[in-house]
């Protein structure tokens, strides 16, 4: 790429703007050169930490100017490469777009700088009665503006949507410097393109996010947490499409394999779970509401359905403790296998029930090309997460064969109707994946809209386009 | 614009299409002339009715090469002027692409073709125990593929949301007749830009809609229905808010003026509600859900809710011909309004607690500009149509004094976080005042946008931009 490397007088100018902090050396560089991807290292040539939107105009009017790449980059725990500079250049550090600038309680919605992290934002709108519901695993460390980008869901999807369906306006910087507003602070609106849903998920290749206006809902009163013990991972599976069809609509229908939470147990050293042997599987099931006597109906009917299915004992979560053990070992799970081994985490999704399918492709491909994988995810949504542990595999099969492998399993989620990434966005590590699913129709389409944002292609190059 | 006027070659052309019917006569001309938005009348030069996608391809390749405009029209029941051929060149009716695909029960979707009235596709889907939500007042006559192509709304956005939050992925043919899917059939999506929501709601100008992937979600079994007459319409908009903030999510929550109410009346010769002369707006408002106790529970906490503003007795519908007799009156205003007067209907969405102050500037904009209106709409997602009557206004006022009125109305509904169009589109009624919420760097990037999709301009030209 023909980017221009940045000399001392660039750094001068970056100094003149004000409200704009300009960072340079090493260490400083080196806290942005990864995210939560792997173990990817790419430094950026100059961090910026702006404060104004002017500042964040300035600068990318400036290296538009210049042809200086810049990436954005939220609080660092994307899970595909997304914030990282692989051309360096600047990597624009959003940390201290960090107020919520208002919240609107008579029209239940906020509007916030994009330096926030996402529970902490919830945990203002729920003392104003209101709700936010979307939570990545990461809710605690990382930023809604990263989330905006990446289009992130959570365990709370299967009931409340993900990240999009909250987001109602933008306010991005552009390429050449331009400020602009997506839409509107409206829950409907059709009036002209739909700008707003084009920029959530372009995973920082369009603008740069300023200011997000999300939509909140009543906070909800009430929830109960299941955790059912299936002896058959693929019966687990089934029984998630099994409660939707009866009409149940569980807050959280999460899946994890036996290794999911058995690591996740060793990792934040819980002794909380009994996990006989023939355990392949379990469902944690979340029912929410505002009626206490209703919920316990829901989750005696959902008990029901799962008892059809060779299931141990169900444990019935009601304390505030309890639920807070069986979160911290869902969460945890990611950050478990990665302190296991080397992996690597795909994001497949499909249509809800072809989910038993898919886990059956994901082991027979495994034993195919000798990788072991820990799965588990967001089954409600029919979004499982692949973690593919690097085990005993050489380091060449793990280098050249596992692509391969890779590729086919996206070949077969393709065949399902599903896709490569249901919240994780494509980034860096799963462009070269973009031609399962998309054709060079589509794909050019998309570079064609890219070229309109950001005619010189400084914004986050090399990312979700080979 | 430089379209190319339709000759004996292209009408040979047209018919030498496997699967296209071609119409020229001018009766048939004259059937897609009109819409129902006021009375606009733009002759087509050629009505094309493909039944196969690869019909619309090799229509839209040759339309393309020789530069003829395309307007796609389904029911031809639009608010804005959006199936209107302002141009002349080809209307492509697609009323024969009206198959269901496929109802794929297990993972609650359903695949269809655009030329499917919509409340036909409800009921089918229905049938099955799955609910689409999103139902226009024309939902008896309008086709799924126009509601998709202006984001069409409904009395039940407020609990359910719009077409777009229910849109998975569009078949669509390009301006150069390349067929593309927008994105797969999956709840969560993170992979490359978000291709379907920028076509949803892009009246015909980014590409032809042929297949409509919809998620459902599990039919409601129960519904109550609440008129409740309000001595001031302030009053009444400001009750909406007030349920919404008690915590209450009503399926509908609609507003009428006493006006809309009492010639929808005379419209469907109705004597079944009284109207005393001191009234002067009703809400009508829907709860639903599986449980009928909670639902008497709730009917009566929002009956609570409403008493504390000045208001006369609540009718509770709980009778099948008692609800259709409401809804009816509701869905009928529209219609009752046109046969009454020449009328302007405008379609304002503010944030939704801006209500009552809407309203009173609607008033004092007429008074000023000497129009008279009714309102009524989607109160509670903050959506007020505005139909404005000529009554006694002069030809000239009615022509010149009337867009300076509107223009004025716009700039207070951008002022208070508003937008120029709810659900009706902008199409070609609205275009005129689109620089009041979009800037010029807003309008070119749309318009780049298009470029990307039609770089001759070929579909639906002189819609959404001047």
């Amino acid at each position: 790429m023909p980017f221009k490397k940045i000399l001392q007088e660039d750094i001068s100018f970056f100094h003149s703007i004000s409200g704009n902090n300009v960072l340079t050396d090493k260490e400083q560089l080196e806290r942005c050169a990864s995210d939560e991807t792997e173990d990817l290292h790419f430094l950026p040539e100059i961090v910026l930490q702006p404060d104004t939107v002017e500042a964040v105009s300035n600068i990318m009017r400036y290296c538009n100017e210049q042809t200086i790449p810049v990436t954005a980059r939220g609080a660092g725990t994307g899970l595909s490469g997304g914030a990282l500079a692989i051309y360096g250049g600047v990597v624009l550090d959003m940390k201290r777009f960090n107020k919520i600038i208002k919240l609107d309680k008579r029209n239940f919605q906020v509007i916030t700088e994009p330096g926030i992290i996402t529970q902490e934002l919830q945990e203002y709108v729920k003392a104003e009665g209101l709700f936010y519901p979307p939570d990545p695993a990461s809710k605690g460390s990382c930023f809604i503006g990263g989330n905006v980008s990446e289009n992130s869901g959570g365990p709370k999807a299967v009931k409340y949507g993900v990240v999009k369906d909250y987001v109602l306006n933008l306010e991005i910087v552009l390429a050449n410097g331009d400020v602009m507003w997506t839409g509107a602070n409206v829950l409907k609106n059709a009036t002209g393109y739909n700008l707003t849903q084009l920029v959530v998920g372009s995973e920082g290749t369009l603008g740069i996010i300023t200011k997000i206006v999300l939509r909140l809902i009543p906070a909800v009163k009430h929830d109960l947490l299941l955790l059912v013990p299936f002896r058959s991972a693929v019966q687990a599976c089934e029984a998630v499409n099994a409660i939707l069809l009866a009409g149940y609509t569980p807050s959280a229908l999460e899946f994890m394999e036996r290794d999911a939470l058995e690591w996740s147990m060793r990792y934040v050293k819980s002794e909380g779970i009994h996990l006989p042997d023939d355990i392949e599987a379990h469902l944690l099931i979340e029912v929410d509401g505002n009626d206490m006597e209703q919920l316990y109906k829901d989750a005696e009917a959902i008990s029901a359905i799962v008892q059809q299915y060779n299931i141990d004992e169900v444990l019935f979560a009601d304390s505030h403790e309890q639920k807070q053990m069986l979160w911290t070992l869902r969460r945890k799970v990611g950050e478990a296998v990665k302190s296991n081994s080397i992996y690597k985490e795909e994001d497949t999704v499909v249509p809800r029930a072809e989910l038993p399918e898919l886990l059956q492709i994901i082991k027979r491909i495994g034993k195919e090309y000798g990788f072991q994988s820990v799965c588990y995810g967001h089954a409600g949504d029919g979004n499982l997460h692949v973690n593919i542990v690097k085990g005993k595999m050489s380091d060449e099969d793990w280098k050249l064969k596992l692509p391969q492998g890779i590729r086919v399993l996206f070949k077969e989620v393709a065949r399902l109707g599903g896709t490569i990434s249901g919240e994780h966005g494509i980034g860096l590590v799963q462009k070269e994946y973009m031609d399962i699913v998309f054709n060079n129709a589509q794909i050019s389409l998309m570079k064609e809209i890219k070229r309109v944002f950001d005619p010189k292609g400084i914004l986050n190059p090399g990312k979700i386009f080979l």
